[in-house]
Parts: structure tokens; sequence; C-alpha cells
């Protein structure tokens, strides 16, 4: 075995072959939870290119440790992520190690490379944290800016909190589901304008919001703030997020406490976990913040952004291709995920390991590059045609949404795979 | 043992002494989670006056069972309430024969019965249930009609949406805490009116939300809504609720998603979880529903509010008296829990045991039933003034609410216990 060196050297290789385009080369090793026909308990693995590490082989061989107990033999990350963040970094630290072309010690041992390396296409990929809770901010300018034209004012579209404070609110974390779930259009309450009184059936406006989300690996007690300067490192990891919404259930039932039945429906996460650490190559400075917040917000300085480009696709029922309708990235946000997370808790409120905070929906500056259909299509005025003709202003059943991102270093990505989920149509209520 | 009785019936008597104020008469038996400095482990115990029946005891004995396997010797009720309504009554009413003045089989065990009952003054009482989700309604139309007059427009003082559906948010689960537990002044910003920048510092503005909760018991899959007719039974039980709410904060940061931090810094409720069989007896007819609910929530008839008391005490900092400074009660309720719970889940949205939902601040017609400060003071202009002369608009550090509910039947109650809280001092964020 040669040097230990940073997992994040880009000269890093492994002797498991991965594509130059593939999300999962050695520098990123990102946790998941899987399970197999044949051996069917969720245990938790680590994607290489094509393959799954099994940390639950390499723990009971001793290969591995995170402590003085099992954590990787579970249907969560949890257990591993309250072990705290120098156990993270050991962990993926040894496991870069053992994947190292240059390393004999798993190469060599063809038993035990054989139980412990599993191609992807053979597993299921479950959801990789227990969710505790999940609030969603709301941080893109873009998005904001947008939205508020849409529904009040032009000429006043941001609220006059937006600027001095992340806007956010709290989710519902029991319907948050893995990629390749499929999502069931809700039935609800809506009020069409002009209408007089308010109907009940399957939404017409069915949306997807492209997003981003971390997750809390080390929580923080009742009554104890995290300060701006430390929030990132209570922060495991990072997953792509489709916060699927019901545009005219939510402008119906939002007022005077926001979203509730419009999302409560069902949001879909990638399955892998890519750490902070492995992003860590990939900072830059994020959007100047004018006016400066207040202290309790304010960054030490440094670059609180990550340069992660993002992609949605959509695949229309019926039609084979997927068209590409959004590219815009992570780093257009205003609000950092540091500032996400101070002010989440300067309230005292607590968090847990696996509590999902979602990035808000990401929008750029140019039309291409807003992540949801009610911006592309500015509130269905627009359609979107897509490759083979077919045209859209929301979702319809059988549609699939297929999101993806990843950094881009020199000859390699650093990526999250994707987050994809098809409509299906409403159930007839009884 | 006599024959098998009703376990509400008005005549039953126990071998244990119960005051005919007692809240914890044998037609109650409501179930919580307790420990002892000697047993420090948490379990589940059923309160009968001043005393607590071990549930774990009695199942190890084999006095008592829950199916299969053990669920009384755990830290919480979910595994108990996953068994299903059919168990939960039949476990009442074997606790009930138990508890029976004319059954020997506890009553003349005395070596059994020292284990199994308890002094409730030398028990630890915890959080009865793990909360996956945490949800607080709007339900009271006089709370949102002075609200909205306070705020917006005493003219329009109800949304356009409040009439025809149970308005809701998600709350924040973590932060949930039970009676007893101090409540810390949040840290938060606040933007005084007239001022041109906001704040950061202590809420000026700490207010206390009379509330009931409903908890979860058996939960629908994602995608199977639960209609209204049926939403009872998947109803295990009730609480008393204190929705700590900073308004200060909650002015500034509400739109358009809803509260966050003015209410995430703790929430508390009441030890004691009272089933739905146990209030079973104390229906009444809510109020009439005018314009009549869309289909998905109408009832199938019957009566659907409960004649439950509810009061607010309010001990000043420094003074050792209680005013009662609110008294209402749950059945002004506008929208009932089966309406609730049809509604949140009529999307697709799934919901699990131990899932937690609050009815909103309930309020009455008259000033003395208003069940907050800011409703009782119209926002700081009437102060309330308080036994031994104290003087209140909001919380003060160093005072404790005190609230207070049960059913009154005759000769005998089915209560709640109380919910308390003492506020303490903001910390300083270093």
């Amino acid at each position: 075995m040669g040097t230990v060196m940073n997992p994040n050297d880009p000269g890093l290789r492994s002797f498991v072959d991965v594509a130059a385009d593939s999300h999962f080369p050695i520098q990123n090793l990102p946790f998941g939870v899987f399970s197999m026909e044949a051996e069917p308990r969720p245990r938790v693995g680590v994607a290489i290119g094509e393959w799954v590490l099994d940390l639950a082989v390499l723990e009971r061989e001793g290969l591995l440790t995170a402590g003085d107990s099992p954590v990787f033999d579970g249907r969560s990350l949890n257990r591993f992520m309250t072990r705290g963040r120098e156990v993270w970094r050991r962990v993926r630290a040894d496991v870069s190690g053992l994947l190292r072309h240059d390393n004999p010690r798993l190469r060599d041992d063809r038993a035990l490379r054989e139980r412990a390396l599993v191609p992807v296409a053979g597993v299921r990929l479950h959801l990789p944290v227990e969710i505790g809770g999940y609030t969603d901010f709301y941080s893109s300018r873009e998005h904001a800016t947008n939205v508020g034209s849409m529904f009040r004012d032009p000429a006043n579209a941001l609220l006059p909190n937006w600027l001095h404070l992340p806007v956010g609110y709290n989710g519902r974390a029991s319907s948050v589901v893995v990629s390749g779930t499929p999502i069931r259009r809700p039935n609800g309450q809506t009020k069409p304008p002009g209408a007089e009184l308010p109907a009940f059936g399957p939404s017409r406006k069915l949306d997807f919001e492209l997003e981003t989300a971390f997750i809390i690996g080390e929580g923080n007690p009742l009554g104890e703030p995290i300060p701006v300067g430390d929030a990132e490192r209570h922060i495991f990891g990072m997953v792509l997020m489709n916060d699927w919404s019901a545009r005219d259930i939510q402008q119906w039932e939002y007022v005077p406490l926001g979203p509730f039945n419009a999302k409560s429906f069902g949001t879909s996460i990638s399955p892998w976990v890519v750490t902070l650490d492995a992003l860590e190559p990939f900072r830059v400075a994020g959007p100047a913040q004018e006016p400066e917040p207040l202290p309790y917000l304010r960054h030490g300085g440094g670059a609180a952004a990550l340069d992660i480009r993002l992609e949605v696709g959509l695949r229309p029922a019926g039609g084979d291709g997927v068209t590409v309708v959004c590219r815009t990235n992570f780093r257009h946000l205003y609000w950092s995920m540091a500032q996400q997370l101070a002010h989440h808790t300067v309230s005292g409120c607590d968090t847990q390991a696996g509590d999902l905070m979602g990035s808000g929906t990401i929008s750029g500056h140019e039309a291409d590059s807003f992540g949801s259909l009610l911006e592309l299509t500015w509130n269905g005025r627009d359609p979107l045609v897509l490759a083979g003709g077919a045209r859209r202003t929301f979702l319809e059943d059988g549609d699939e949404v297929i999101m993806t991102g990843w950094c881009q270093g020199i000859g390699y990505r650093v990526g999250f795979g994707e987050v994809a989920g098809r409509v299906l149509p409403t159930l007839e209520v009884g």
C-alpha cells in the first residue's frame, strides 16, 4: 500500500475501473444504503464507478471500523453519522485506501472482493437516512423573484424579510422517498381564478422543483444554537431533491401558514449522500450579500458556495427521449447552507442526525435555468416544446422527471447520480 | 372478578382510592411513559388517581398482553399503538378489569401490587410517544378571526380558504417536550413597526397557545388517504399542548411560507395520553359548518366534537399564586379531528404511529376565553392584571404557564392532568 493521500487528490486511481464521466470515482465515495435479492437486509455501501462497496462486509472482516460497535449493517446511515465528523473523515480515507490501485489488500483477495464489491445494476437502493425532520428553505433569489412576480407584484417581488434571513419552513418528512419511487398525482382542493367555490379533484398543475438538500450528521441539543462558523461541521453531506409540488393546491391553501398538502404527497431524493468533504475542492464564492446580514449570519470569510452543475430532464409519457429543460448551478443560491443551519437553530431549535434540509428551488438568471415548470412555462403561459414535439405546461401522467448534478474536476467528476420519478395517475377516492 | 363491564361505565370503582376531582379515575386510564430513580429505564404506565400502574410488570407477569411480543417495556407508546385499535381497546378493558374494586387478582396480591402500583409523586414522566411528524392546524374560528383582525383587516379577518378547509402546517417535531421542561426564551430576528432594519435579540413577545393535540395510533401508507368516516379509528388519543410562540419573530418571518423559528424553540405536551375511547361519553355536536364542506370533509352524521373544559393558569415570576387567565372549551373548534386527518391525508400523505396533530389555539367567543396572550391583551394593548397585582402583556422570564383540561361526568372527571412550563431567560450567543 502506498502512502496516505488526501482522498480528494485528483491523482488517485482505483483498481476498480471508473469511466471519466462517472459520478463516482475514488475522489467521491458517497454513502448509501442497498440490498440485493439474495441478501435482502439493507446495509451501508459506498459507490465506486458501476459498483457498490459493501461496508458491512468490510466491517465484519475487520478492514473498516467506525468505533466501538458496528454501524454499517443497518438500514440507514444514522448510526454512522452520529459518530461525528472525525469518524466520517477517517472512514472515507480508509475506504479510499482500500480502493486504491496500489493497495493489494482488497484488490488481490478475490473471495473477499467478490463479496464486498457488487455491481450496482444488481442492487436495490434505499432511502439512505431515517429523516426525523425535513426543512425546506427558499434561498434562490431568482426563484423567489419569479414566484413573487407571478403571484404578487413584479415591482415588489421579494418580500421585505427575504434579503435579511433565509426563509424556510417545515416540510413533511414521512413522504420523502428514494429516487425511482413513482409519484402519485394528488387529489386536493383548488379554486381556479374566477370560480366562486373551491372544487375537489386531481391537481392539474403538478410540478417539479429542482433542489439540493443537506443532511445533518451531528445534531445540536435543544437550546444550544449552532454558530454560523461551526455549521458545516454538523453537515454530513448532500443529495439531489425533487420537491414535487401541486401548484393549484398550493395557491389556494398556502395563506397564511404556508404550503401543506401541495407538497406532502412525495419528495424524492437521490440515493447516494455525497459528503461535504468530497465537495471541498469545488468551493466557490457565493453571491454578494447586500444588505450585509446580521452578525449571526455572517461568514468568517471563505467560499461558502459550491460549483455544482445541475440539470433537469423530462421524458414525456409515451416518448422514449429525454429533453433537458433546465441547466443551472448550485452556486447561484443566495443563502449558504451554513447560514441556513445557523438561522434554523438560532431560536434554540435542536437538530438530529438524519434531518434533511432543502435548498429551495434553484433557478438561475436565464429563462432556461429555472428550476420548476411554474417558472419555465411562466405558470402555463408559455408551453415547453420537447424533443419529439410533445408540449408541456405542467406534468402529465406517465411523465418522468430526471434530475442530475455534478462537480467537474479536471478529468473526473464528483457527482450525485440522479433523482428520478415518474408520475402515476390519481387513484379514485372511495 | 365480576362481569365484564364497559370501561366507561360511570358506576365502575377501583380498589385504588381516587378523589372525586381527580383527572384519573378508573373511567379514564390514560397511557404514559415513566421511570423511577431506582428503575431508570422508561416504560409504559397507566394513571389511576395518584398512582401509576406499571404495565411492563403486568406484561411480564402474564396479566396483560398486547399480542405476540412485549410492547410495554420501552421508552414510548409507539410499539403498543401500532398493534391497532382492537388491541388498544382490549388492553384498556383488561386494565380496567384488573383495577376494579371487586377483582382480587391484583388487589389481594400485595407483593405484585407493590411492584405494579407506584405513587406518581415518585416517578418521572417522559414524552409518551416518539413523534415522527408534528402537524399543527388552525381550526378555531374565533382565534383565526382575532389574529386576522389584528394583523390584517377586521372586515375580512378570515382568509378565503378558511371556511373550506382545515388550514394546517408542518411544525418542528424535534423540539416537542414533556410538561415540566423549562422553555428558554428564543433569540431571533424581529423588525418592530417603524424600524428601518431588522434587529437580533431575545423575543419580547413570548406567548403561549392553548391547544389540544391528537396522536396517530395506526397510520396510513403513502398514496392511501384516510376517508373522513374512518379517521377516528386511526387516532389513539389526545393530549394538552402549549405551542409556545414568539410573536415578534413570527410577524417578521412568516410570509410567505408560514411560522418557523417563532415556534421551533419548544412545544410542550401533557404526559398522559387520554384515549379517544375514554372521551367517547363526552361527545357533543360541533359548530354548524356553513358553507357545507366538500364531500371528502363531510361527516356521516353524529357528534364530532368533545366537551373538554380547558383552562390556562399563569404564575408570574416571583409570585406564588396562579391566576386563571383563560377558560374555554374544545367543543368550540370549527373543524373536527376527523376532518383534519382526512384533509391531511387526502393528498396521499402518509402518517405513522406517534404523529402529533395540534388543534391550533382554542379560543372561545368571550374575551376571557381566548387561548393566547396575543388575543387576551390584544397584542399588548390591554395588559392583564394578575392576582397580586402583577401586570402582563407577554410572558416574562420566570413566568410559569399551566394548562389543564377535563371532561366533567356526573361525580367524576376524565381529565388530562396538566401541561406546565416555566420561561428561562435567553442564553447569550457566543
